[in-house]
């Protein structure tokens, strides 16, 4: 498009509405990081990854507990356990942001102010014949053999295992928490507003369940102190790239307090 | 969990199957990486960004026209010609990636090929009555007033117009391009195996709808060169971490030369 | 199964049980039927088809105009108008329902009350490219070139023309009224909670569009005097063996009363 | 619309177009019924359901068994076997149509020539807590306490246990086949072309299952012989109007003659 004259005013105010506008949404996680670093570091993005509570950054944050739902994705001792295949290549993310910690602490909260949990894992059958994918991650984790059902490593972490009234979604067999599940059925029958995800991968599951909650209407919020992936550059990238655009970044002590 | 006596051997050979296993899926981004980084600069992934068509990392990339489809993400005069609201802040990438020459070459040697041409555009009507969020990109995009239909903001770059025989996938309100569109039911209706994903913004748009298309079961292939991100980091970033796990990494050449 | 000694007086207690729990739900509209017809013909459920004014069954039945929408499924012209290419098949069930005058009353109030209207529309390019299927409904619409975008056919009813505060909903290929559309995102964008549905065919695209809303959450009423099908029995049918099991049956004049 | 002077002719030949083109597909049943009643009793529609052998009116169906599914819908106890809650206002349509002795000899026959078997059943928690819906089938379920799981009310009926290579789906907790489980996910996976429909009830889970999958682009077929419903007309109103929009309408003798 080339530009006509007298056009030049015109154009300067529209950038600077494009400004204002557009940073309000998808660069929204960019200004909170400008924000912290020209802070300092004690209000700092990675401090509040680290879940630092004298950190915070939203205190108008406030949940209804009966339109919330906490969906906990794949707290399994495969991910989190000493001796699960995917332990090792976590476990530096995991001391990172003590997910596992927070997760329990947050989820025994949220059951005491009446929030609804939903735990959501994943599961195979021995040579997982319900996957045929030849690319991508499906087929290494048929290839590696996680997550078999009916063994050790698909059952959930000890300090994560479900109380007699949470909701065990069913189904996951894929990456999305909602696509291969009852996950969707469940929340709309409950008229859940407010979805908050924590569990694994940060860019992996709880991302893709992330994306379909907010096309989906939700109000979704993302945990960056109860969620881990494989190496913290992509963890950080994720809710420095990403989380912004389909969700309020927030920790678990922000929560905890929001039920109030 | 403890460890008992004797299961050093068992524990150390564990790790070494998830090492093997777990690298050809989710780590399978790292590979390249790390197989480009020790080759050298000729053959690096900065290369394949670059579309260097002299680095051809995948000759086996072999794609029926015919079940396959180039589906073509929000190429608007919004984020791509000067004077749309959002083409500043993305005009770095767009020259870094090259995306607007790529996918115009791409686009019509697919055409001539005989693969299905999907453009997924997005727009709003005034005032954007569609959208109530008040969170997340979606109120961005509704207080910028972007993408208003009718207007040339919502029209095709004129290097990206479709062809008549080519479709024009209805309802994109929402990010993912399955989510609020009947792009699954036409991909269905044509029997298309491949979905080859080109568009803006790649960490955004063209990320959920990689997630999504993978899920729903169809062979995905991203193109690093034919879409582009609000700064080169958060392009590089999704190629990084997240592409790999849900495609296959490729270029607009590689993928012309996968229809012969 | 065999039953063993003393199983008697649990069975007999147990089918009691049944045919109380299961009657209100799967049952319900037989109860209405067979009530009905013992009540005499004055509050006939074929009264109620021919929306008859002076029978109000539900007088508990209320709606919140801010939480609803009003889905009106197709009221082009290739159904609705003579000289549409499915008119003539259509024809004495619209006489026999009177849709057309009661879909119109019903919009204007449920406008005025506030209420969200949502017009679901079909259409296909010349030829219907869009659609494969060599069976089924949708190869009868592609052989019989209906629907065809940017003609008269294609067009709403003059009576059913939307209002500019009305919303479009896109993309319909198919026959339910969600699948192929942005309908559930535009739905949850506005926290609608109570689907009302009229259009037509009752026992097509209706009834897809009933069930989907229904197992998504919705709250759902479909129209017996706002519905028409092929053939007064195939909408009875509907109406007598389907509908109650995923909506609350009622007719226009009852959904005006319930926005007071 | 006021018809102009000349228009007579066109209207003619456009009413004998529609009457051709559209009796194709959604009038496709009413044909095989008036043609069934002109042949005369030894091949109508009624000998169709009760699948007597000697009436084979598809001697075309093929079905290559590497791209088909079985899909069986609820074939549990509580609606299959005395003492089910379910049992007694089904048993009328289950003696008419004979289904479980068909679909257990056509799940053995599919079985056998290698097409995929999936099991689909529907259970829920004590008490149901999956279910909030006031009104509906739904309501019912959870009133009725019906298919709880752990129960025998929830377990397959003997005569239809699943083989160990068979694939059980998860998550049904709604009608539909799709919407709350990982039906769609699974035969993705495994590039199912074809969806061969048996169960429960005809015009409740078995006619949701059928339209979805038709909108999901499957090629669907439907059983008469191996389907049943609360009372045989809702059963035989469900193929009269319904089903040949969706699917092709068949038995399992010709299906099992399809493998071949």
């Amino acid at each position: 498009m080339a530009f006509k004259v007298g056009e030049g005013v015109a154009t300067i105010s529209k950038l600077v509405s494009w400004a204002v506008a557009y940073c309000i949404a998808c660069l929204h996680q960019y200004t909170i990081f400008v924000t912290c670093f020209h802070l300092g570091s004690s209000n700092s993005y990675l401090d509040r990854i680290s879940s630092s509570p004298s950190a915070p950054l939203q205190n108008y944050l406030q949940l209804d507990p009966k339109e919330t739902a906490l969906v906990l994705i794949e707290y399994q001792n495969e991910f989190l356990s000493e001796g699960g295949k995917l332990y090792e290549p976590l476990k530096e993310c995991l001391a990172h942001t003590n997910m596992i910690e927070n997760s329990a602490k947050l989820t025994k909260v949220a059951r005491e102010k009446g929030a609804a949990i939903f735990h959501v894992p994943i599961m195979f059958r021995e040579g997982a014949p319900e996957i045929y994918s030849k690319f991508g991650i499906l087929s290494g984790i048929k290839e590696g053999g996680t997550f078999q059902e009916g063994t050790w490593n698909a059952e959930f972490h000890p300090d994560m295992t479900p109380s007699p009234e949470d909701i065990i979604v069913k189904g996951k067999s894929g990456l999305c928490g909602f696509y291969s599940t009852n996950l969707d059925f469940l929340l709309r029958q409950r008229h859940i507003k407010n979805v908050v995800i924590g569990g694994l991968l940060t860019n992996c599951c709880v991302e893709s369940t992330m994306r379909t909650a907010y096309e989906a209407g939700y109000q979704v919020y993302t945990l960056t102190d109860c969620t881990a992936a494989i190496g913290v550059d992509a963890h950080d990238s994720m809710y420095k790239h990403n989380a912004g655009m389909f969700s309020t970044v927030t920790n678990s002590g922000e929560v905890e307090k929001a039920f109030d």
